[in-house]
């Protein structure tokens, strides 16, 4: 096997196991809440739904609408194949070869209480001429906690700061520049890191970063969801939610550049509209 | 007063009158549903609400929340100033001097039962060194009917007979194609008319035109409502609204030329996004 075809072996195995590392401690807080609230109905389970690419590949969607998570979606996908004309000139490596290889984990969680954050998570590994990683995470929440904010990105703080200090400060602020709503002049949430092009030299260290990524949303988000998910919430708070929620909406179809990219080439529309909430007002 | 001064007024008037006459119709349809359904609370009434633009102009949303109309928002403005380099090259007549004025009305209208189909009518008028008008209706209904189709589209076709027999075929065709989500393959609802660039050297009559349209519109789609208002609907028919308002929202933030026209040149927000579903499912 060559190094690419091995980095790539090892990529899209991890992002399947991430996805199951995810899976699993999503459904034991949906146990856990069940166990608190019996009255609220059974505890979610994700279910999964295998997907092909006509051009080659496929993935995996998996989907919860539990109790705590009115809807959480997580989808692997590992493709190939090769890019349109129109899009290898924006493309890192595609303008003379337009082939490609990608694997990537995205999640996104729209918790049922307006007190839990929602949350995303995307990490990815992509192959042109050129190879590198992407990804980052974000909280949303409908109303923000110091102490939730402070955290979350504390947990990236320390996932940055064991491969490169610098990464930190310049990828939380990529983070704030991208997840802005410019036709609202607000940010979507508050906040995260964001990094794209990772292509330091150092393959493994550029893949060990991004497992340590997806270790950190791992260890906090959890975290924040239970922090938050049996407090009592008022029927003025869910409506501030599912106004917040439009917000997401205009963002992701705006904005967000892997939504916009996934649906013009042609990709899996259920897999990438999977990020959108599953109740929303725009009063 | 130049002709051109004076064709501005009498357009921008004439939406100003149609918005009144609009708002008046559906006011009646919401007294008329009140008197048949005492115990659903009171008709809704318009609340206007005037903005201004800093470039100048302005204009006046009319909003309702009633009970036939879960959502009605008609907004007519008049604005004017002039085109950021971007858009120069793309607007008619602005390459070579930037400045505009533009006037127009439009509705989108969002009821309550899902056997009522929601509806959106536009018409402007828009000045560069070059002069035309453009807009059109069409139809969303969630459950499709035969009957109202066939009527929406006669109005339709009544008020382009009038005019230009060519009118109808072309503005009907290019209104499937203009509504039309291409990430699903799917229309999005089943058409009317959709016209841009009229200009015909003859401005009476294309106004004359514009102005039929809007008369359809207002003759149909009151007719349309009460057909249907009346009628019993389901908790899984209500849920199906919800999925397809959800695609509405898709076409709008994805491709609607005005709405990403309007949230890229710094226009009003408020008034963009009023054409937005009152509440949306993504399940």
């Amino acid at each position: 096997m060559s190094d690419a075809a091995q980095q790539q072996a090892d990529s899209a195995h991890w992002f399947d196991e991430l996805r199951d590392r995810l899976c699993a401690v999503f459904e034991a807080i949906e146990d856990e809440y069940a166990a608190a609230r019996p009255d609220e109905g059974q505890a979610g389970r994700f279910e999964r739904e295998p997907w092909r690419r006509e051009d080659g590949g496929g993935g995996t969607m998996a989907l919860m609408h539990g109790r705590v998570f009115e809807k959480i979606g997580v989808n692997v996908s590992t493709v190939w194949g090769e890019f349109s004309p129109e899009f290898r000139a924006q493309i890192p490596g595609a303008a003379d070869d337009p082939r490609f290889w990608a694997s990537g984990i995205s999640l996104v969680g729209h918790p049922r209480s307006p007190l839990v954050p929602a949350a995303h998570m995307n990490t990815r590994h992509v192959c042109t001429t050129k190879a590198w990683f992407g990804g980052g995470a974000d909280l949303t929440p409908v109303f923000p906690d110091e102490a939730d904010t402070r955290d979350f990105h504390a947990a990236f703080e320390g996932a940055c700061a064991a491969h490169d200090p610098a990464y930190y400060p310049r990828f939380k602020a990529w983070c704030d520049e991208y997840f802005f709503l410019k036709h609202r002049n607000e940010p979507r949430g508050v906040g995260g890191i964001f990094y794209d092009d990772l292509a330091t030299g150092d393959w493994a260290r550029d893949f060990a970063f991004t497992r340590a990524v997806g270790e950190a949303f791992l260890r906090i988000y959890p975290r924040l969801v239970r922090r938050h998910m049996l407090r009592p919430w008022t029927d003025e708070q869910r409506q501030a939610q599912l106004v917040k929620r439009g917000r997401y909406v205009e963002f992701n179809l705006l904005y967000d550049r892997g939504t916009l990219f996934g649906l013009k080439t042609g990709g899996n529309v259920d897999a990438i509209l999977m990020s959108l909430p599953p109740a929303v007002s725009w009063p």
